[in-house]
């Protein structure tokens, strides 16, 4: 949606330098970008790519705002700035409400006018979808699971049964939620399968990647507060409990019954054992293992980066005879009396 | 289902103290439970909330059951004895025959009359669903599939061919049985696909968590014996062989011709490489790597536990500085001779 | 298909040692060939089955042709001309072509008369298929996405939208291609969703795996370039881009704006940080953790094999002593002066 320079300055608040008139319509990376395109300068690492960008204007904070050769809109958090300002310029498709011929919905279900339930999807039993969401093709909505408004539940999304979420939540595909959590009890004829009877309870604002899996609880429900936000591929085990603004990037690992704070940013590829805690504003490097509770905020890290395979191998080696090594310098230590 | 705790106690093989014909009609854990359910204390770290719980009767062991406030059920087992009990106080939804009108059935296909096919499920040619099955919506059935008795793929599971399971098998949504493994052979010109062409063998009562793939075997089959039990995002690749009532937690990674025993248990995030073997009654940590083969049982690990950042970094730079110790210790051995 | 060893022989160019009457109908494993199967010899570890095999014939390089019981045809590559012989012998299913009345597709879709898309398949609105191409049973190809001649999309995979794939591509069921990437940005009022607004682009011969997630870029695209092969339940992030050739085993998580050369082997588990590079013909070990760019071809790793708990907890133990370590030897080396 085109839209002059001098309504977006205003409308969210930057300084402008430049020529108002400018019609922006479309947005770009500063490297890609074409000439009616919005840009924005959010790390320091693409700085030099700044005197050489063919977008139209570019936001940026104060101090970097000289180093440009095109209009300049001045923000604090440039990167925040541009996501408010790119979904304004390309608008997301509009949801037209209606259900689609293919779609199956249980006579018991109820689903707001203005929703729209897409090719092949399915509806089931006792399920309740608010107004302006959006269920996408093949995705299913279980018994009994509750939608808010402005939801989006993408193409094969699958909610199983008892699932709640608030307002505007976004479900990427191939995500299943509330499926049973993982419960076993062994007897002396093997496994037994233990009843999985909670729910899953979500706020609002969340936002779970494609093929992310979140099961339900055993007995209460899982929760995930508002404003978290869960990449791809990621488990959320059964009773889990994650507090508001977390994030987590892809592959991470959450056993059940763990407990994570508020605003904890978890890099890919982090597991998390069941039933410990992690405090508030807690920061854990990628591949991470978290094997106790932590109760003080700040970063966390337990992997080591790759090397040569050569070399790797022989300091692996090395570790492996430390044993060795502290024997030698106690005896030395020995001698030395 | 409500049912009298005399009874309970009769059917499950537990002494009971306390009046027998208080009326279940729910399950609860030991904070949350109300007035009229069934709870259990399965581990010492959630005794301290025996005094407390408002749940009508606790499964104990005979040991704990001094320190509850309820009747209690004595049981060597709680937790296999609770499980027991829930699966019939909170029993599943029965499954209602029939084909619903929007599922396709393939002409040759054969579906058990007792057997329940979902909203925009398919059953391609050739594929046999046995008697008291499931098949959930969207769920997928590919060509000359055989499903036993008393099975339940939830919605949007893909059986894609091939694959043959025993009866009380569970496949939650999303998880893909019998795709093509990964088989290519490199040639002057890029890869080349290996055909895959075996299929995927499963016994008895196995459970498979959401989104967890098995692969098709290369020519030979993959095989998953009597009760196995795997949770979310795990990968099965071609040819593997997991033994009898071997468990494994979310993010496992098994590569091809993995062979596993039975009754093994891997945490979360484990990976295998491929063309060894693992013996029975193998336990691995959480993130473990096993690179070579296990020949005898017991417990194993390999990864370490996540610090603060700093801490961790400080670490990791004198590890890389072992080389230069061994050196330096090493020449005050000299010296001190 | 059955065929006669001799032709077979002349077909893919290797030397026969043996009749060539013998008419071969199947493949087999060395171990569990039938006697009218076609074998092979790729690696030395599988030498000593060669003997004993019961196939009509084995193809293996010319050195290990005189430990073969059995007619033999001599290949530099056995692995790859297996491939291409077993593509012949026990070729896949053939097109139907024709759309299932089940399926749904948009009205601005177009689909070649010559490709098949199956039962309760969703094509939306402007999408394109090309020629002999195969939609599977509850696939998903969304808004504006191009399909290529000869591509196999099996059951229940999601395009998103915007994806544009090549010739002779092939995605396994559940694989997610075009999904937002994880954009979010933090503000004083938690994080806010930047939109996603790239597409993916993927060459000629790619092959994804089950479950395998691919994100569309958040402004210019994603990039997949011909020939890549990745296994199941592989996270590819937004503007990530792979050159030709390169290969991933299951379990890989590559995060956003990473950029991988060509003829890359990872193997499975890898995690790579984003906004870094690794140069062509790099080989990374299982669970290697890629944090900085690599620049030089090669082999590299970054993981601890397992060990037996109690003797890991001591490693880890000694390991964190390591600071002490250094202080007595510094402290030795002091008083030797």
């Amino acid at each position: 949606m085109p839209i002059r320079l001098g309504e977006l300055a205003q409308r969210f608040d930057c300084e402008l330098i430049g020529d108002p008139d400018i019609i922006i319509e479309t947005v770009g990376s500063l490297s890609n970008a074409p000439p009616n395109a919005l840009s924005f300068l959010a790390s320091s690492a693409f700085k030099k790519q700044l005197p050489s960008t063919k977008a139209a204007v570019v936001i940026t904070r104060a101090a970097d705002a000289q180093d440009a050769a095109t209009a300049v809109l001045i923000n604090d958090n440039p990167y925040a700035c541009y996501a408010r300002m790119a979904a304004v310029i390309c608008p997301g498709a509009i949801i037209e409400p209606g259900v689609h011929s293919s779609a199956v919905i249980a006579a018991s279900a109820k689903v707001a006018k203005t929703s729209h339930v897409a090719a092949n999807a399915v509806i089931e039993a006792g399920a309740t979808i608010g107004e302006n969401s959006y269920i996408g093709p093949g995705a299913v909505v279980g018994p009994d699971c509750v939608i808010g408004n402005d939801c989006r539940l993408n193409a094969n999304v699958t909610f199983v049964r008892n699932v709640t979420i608030g307002d505007r939540c976004i479900f990427h595909s191939g995500s299943v939620v509330g499926a049973d959590g993982f419960g076993n009890a062994m007897t002396a004829e093997g496994w037994i399968k233990v009843p999985q009877l909670g729910g899953v309870r979500i706020g609002n604002d969340v936002e779970i990647g494609s093929n992310t899996t979140i099961d339900c609880g055993a007995i209460d429900d899982t929760v995930i507060e508002n404003g978290v936000r869960l990449d791809n591929l990621i488990q959320i085990g059964h009773n889990v409990h994650i507090g508001e603004h977390t994030a987590m990037a892809t592959a991470c690992a959450i056993a059940g019954s763990a407990h994570i704070g508020k605003r904890c940013m978890f890099a890919g590829m982090v597991g998390m054992a069941g039933h410990i805690e992690v405090c508030d504003d807690v920061v854990v490097n990628g591949k991470g293992m978290i094997s106790k509770s932590i109760t003080e905020p700040g970063a966390y890290a337990s992997n080591f980066p790759i090397e040569p395979v050569r070399d790797w191998n022989r300091r692996v080696a090395k570790i492996r005879r430390i044993d060795k090594l502290l024997e030698r310098v106690s005896a030395l230590e020995k001698d030395a009396k």
